[in-house]
């Protein structure tokens, strides 16, 4: 083993360290690395040796925080990979600042999240799911569109809340669509807009005239409750709400006194609380989808979470630029 | 009103005429077109007289059959636009010999199933709808990877059977999606396969290799039970069947018995007969979703049906080559 190889430490929860690094992925990182361990925590005296040493730390969900002392129990630490997506729950905000790089696989994750979203924006234009749960019940042919006026995919209104990650994605993913796109987004330039080839609007304008509206925004003080009472009343009747973003963007209140009243449709990944009390009524009404925060990476779709993590060693060991790099300026509007 | 202008009759259903052809897109057609009548039969003196005129008929879903009888009481006849997918079962075999050239909307009517079909691919790899049915039961947290092993999005094998029109698009939308690709179509040649950007494979490859099954070979003598009970046997525990193209192309027992074993799982445009009896265990089950033929155009997504109609016939006028005209041997092979 060579000295000049990169030292290394996973750090996350054990369960979490083996369904997105299982041996095989371990095998491909000794290729480039000499890897220290697997740490779920930074206290004790064996995890204090590893550190001591590590120039690397590969974190994921429920890594342990790295705060001052952490830092100053690995003085050889020169990045934090972050093979998940948010990675700020687990960082001091002065890490960036001590001069470790963190990099993280956001952008890894961000694309099962926008395949969910394009998918359900597709079904939902075309009210598929609605219509489907309404023949479950009626058993007979019906007739969808006076059920379901004006429904289809041709030439319809998208409004995308957070020109993120994901929704950049998202945009990409439906310019395979003869559908118009429109964002939101406090932060995006019209220069970006342009880029993107959507047209940048208010969020008033977006809510008002999108008949379907998808949440990308990030938790933060400035985004709750950013579509508000007010805003799910803009809405268009038949109009569907789609969220993976985060339940506290959004007055769920007020949503599900619109989908009940049969005026508008949901799809949602995440709501407030995470799970929903067993007797809401957005469990079951037909205009209603729920799934339970899995549009992120799951199953083989962590195998692209560890190749980019991989990915990303292999440029630091290069010295080439990272390609998932979070900057200090960023890190502020970041989810 | 110049005796330039192409004289046009419409044929077909009232409701269906008025659904893709309101006044709108009628004045469009009279932009171009002397407009001599809107037939729904060619037998009675008034539908005579309207033939005895035409140059062209535009047809659609509900069109009365044009038989030999017809083309004689038409005898300025050119062209039959037929403004929906197949047009087969409204002509009499001898139309094309007798010179008078069709074509069809189905290249247009193919975008819709495409796209409802990628949408329920990347739906089906990730189980979102039967994790959606599990959660609406449960209504609490659940393992999703143990419920479901290997789900995601993430380098799976998609089957399309048949490189139709709607098969090439819904391979066209998967390109942007980290899936790989392979096709049956006894009609595809290594070289329009590797056009395609797809593997070419066998039938039995497919179905036994495929972590989606996606049918889109026209119903004829010989797709009858294409997928038979054996084929349905080879089909990977885990798997999805969708179905967007006839009923009749695949033995739905044999489906529905490995679905309700919880081994398969299946997305149902069509079935056989296309409303199932009101106790068949498909209705139910978490792992089928079941939609009453509403993957081709409906609402808005008939607007563009007319266009590409409209444009057909401004080629016709300019005597430009028809973008959608089916010669004598692709009628054969042809849904
Ligand atoms: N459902 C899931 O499984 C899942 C998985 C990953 C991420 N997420 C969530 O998806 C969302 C997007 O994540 P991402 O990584 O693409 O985000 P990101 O960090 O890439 O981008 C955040 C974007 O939000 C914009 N923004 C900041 N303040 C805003 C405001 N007030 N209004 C509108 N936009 C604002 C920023 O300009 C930036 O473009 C987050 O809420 C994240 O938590 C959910
Ligand atoms: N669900 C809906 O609303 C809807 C709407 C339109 C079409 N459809 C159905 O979708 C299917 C595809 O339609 P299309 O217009 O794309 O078809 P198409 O006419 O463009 O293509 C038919 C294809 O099937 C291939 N083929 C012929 N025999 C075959 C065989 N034995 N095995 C496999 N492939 C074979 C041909 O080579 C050709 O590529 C048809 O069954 C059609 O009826 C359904």
């Amino acid at each position: 083993m060579s000295a000049r190889r990169v030292r290394v430490a996973f750090a996350m929860k054990p369960d979490t360290r083996a369904r997105v690094f299982g041996p095989e992925q371990v095998a491909r990182f000794e290729e480039v690395a000499d890897v220290r361990g697997f740490l779920t925590e930074y206290e004790s005296d064996a995890a204090r040796r590893v550190l001591s040493g590590v120039e690397v730390l590969v974190t994921g969900w429920g890594a342990p925080f790295v705060d001052g002392a952490v830092l100053d129990a690995a003085p050889h630490l020169r990045a934090i990979l972050h093979s998940a997506g948010t990675v700020k729950p687990y960082l001091a905000d002065d890490v960036l600042e001590r001069g470790v790089r963190v990099s993280s696989a956001a952008g890894a994750n961000a694309v099962p999240v926008a395949e969910y979203t394009a998918a359900m924006i597709v079904l939902a234009n075309k009210k598929l799911l609605p219509i489907a749960a309404r023949y479950k019940t009626l058993r007979q042919e019906f007739d969808v569109e006076q059920a379901f006026p004006g429904l289809g995919n041709f030439g319809k209104r998208v409004g995308i809340v957070g020109a993120s990650k994901i929704g950049r994605k998202v945009v990409e993913l439906l310019r395979a669509y003869a559908l118009e796109v429109v964002v939101y987004d406090p932060f995006l330039s019209a220069a970006d807009a342009a880029a993107l080839g959507v047209e940048a609007v208010g969020l008033d304008e977006l809510l008002a005239t999108s008949d379907v509206v998808s949440l990308h925004a990030p938790s933060l003080p400035a985004t709750r409750n950013l579509v508000d009472a007010r805003g799910i009343g803009l809405m268009r009747v038949g109009a569907t709400l789609v969220n993976t973003a985060r339940g506290e963007i959004v007055d769920q209140d007020a949503l599900t006194r619109r989908v009940v009243a049969g005026e508008l449709f949901a799809i949602l990944d995440v709501t407030t609380p995470w799970v929903l009390d067993t007797d809401h009524p957005l469990y079951s009404h037909d205009h209603a989808l729920l799934t339970p925060h899995v549009a992120g990476s799951l199953g083989v779709e962590l195998g692209r979470l560890a190749d980019v993590v991989l990915d990303e060693l292999r440029l630091l060991v290069d010295g080439r630029p990272l390609e998932h790099e979070i900057a200090a300026d960023v890190m502020a509007i970041t989810a």
